[in-house]
């Protein structure tokens, strides 16, 4: 009642955003009503675009406008090479890296019993699919280095390795630029066991 | 280039909003596309219509769906009373009080000769014109209990008192259900400045 109708509106949209709430909202809502009515309809148009334009991709799982994707559709890519990430922002992660040349496969979550997540709602099936269908001749776990992740990881290991597959699972240790001091235990722990010879 | 230009075009939206940084506004942009499509077109629609149908009020500067606003409008409210805030939220946090019943004017910020902001920046000439033509008795002045607020309240008060109106500034002193022994100096000071006999 105290704010104008389409305010309220705007307050609440925001609100439906992850971690915005009330107050972050009221503040978001006002500054939209200072910008310039191009910037605000650019900013309506991209929300409708990209809701109504980006799929995910039917062979790997990641964001696109096009389907199948433009990493799966890339023919000089190692085909033979499937990177497993939780997210399609892992997929942007290890793009930005430049070093990976391989094709992805994207869960869209991870193994999670405390929340009743099991193999079956994620994307596990696409990729036992893919391993039938697809030369695949190595899997690069990529999952979270947390516990669902880690759990994810296993049962994927588990399901694959008969199948003669290789399976790898990413590096844990110390991240670079890190301190050692300031270091976990769970992670000093890690990267000791996973020393290698110089 | 690593993601869709329609999440890219969402991201840059998401990042002319105050306090959103990259990485929460490809958080958010990510969370749109899980969101239902009416959910979005909702948002969408919300952006459009607060920003074309809302302006401000002509008479007191507060924001409105019309001209001039529902408070201006209220026959029933006492039109002698002024309260000068600094932002249309603050209107918004008195009206919620329940307890005033006067009108208001809003500033659109305060004086601050560092950022640049002098009396002719902000609503100050739009109060003068309402002490001249309306019936104001009392001007209370609300603007925020900091330097900037300080500042503009004792502007204010400097040109309108030779002009015989009341002129009252909101209290300072311990906060409602806060704590003395947590409470800076200054509002301490002026908590015991302003005691009054019991």
């Amino acid at each position: 009642m105290y704010y104008p109708e389409q305010i309220t509106k705007l307050i609440d949209s925001f609100m439906k955003l992850p971690g915005i709430g009330p107050k972050t909202a009221t503040r978001l809502a006002f500054h939209v009503l200072t910008m310039k009515e191009d910037t605000v309809l650019e900013f309506a148009k991209a929300l409708v675009n990209a809701k109504r334009n980006l799929t995910y991709c039917s062979v790997c799982g990641h964001i696109t406008d096009r389907d199948p994707c433009y990493i799966c559709e890339d023919n000089h890519r190692d085909k033979s090479v499937v990177c497993v990430v939780q997210d399609p922002k892992d997929v942007i992660a290890m793009e930005k890296m430049k070093e990976y040349n391989g094709l992805y496969h994207v869960l869209h979550g991870s193994i999670s019993p405390m929340e009743g997540i099991g193999p079956e709602d994620i994307n596990i099936p696409g990729l036992l699919k893919r391993l039938q269908d697809e030369q695949i001749q190595e899997l690069i776990l990529a999952t979270n280095p947390n516990i669902e992740g880690e759990a994810t990881a296993m049962y994927i290991a588990k399901l694959v390795k008969p199948s003669g597959i290789k399976v790898t699972r990413i590096a844990h240790g110390l991240p670079v630029g890190g301190d050692l001091e300031y270091a976990d235990e769970v992670t000093l722990s890690k990267a000791l066991e996973g020393r290698r010879e110089l």
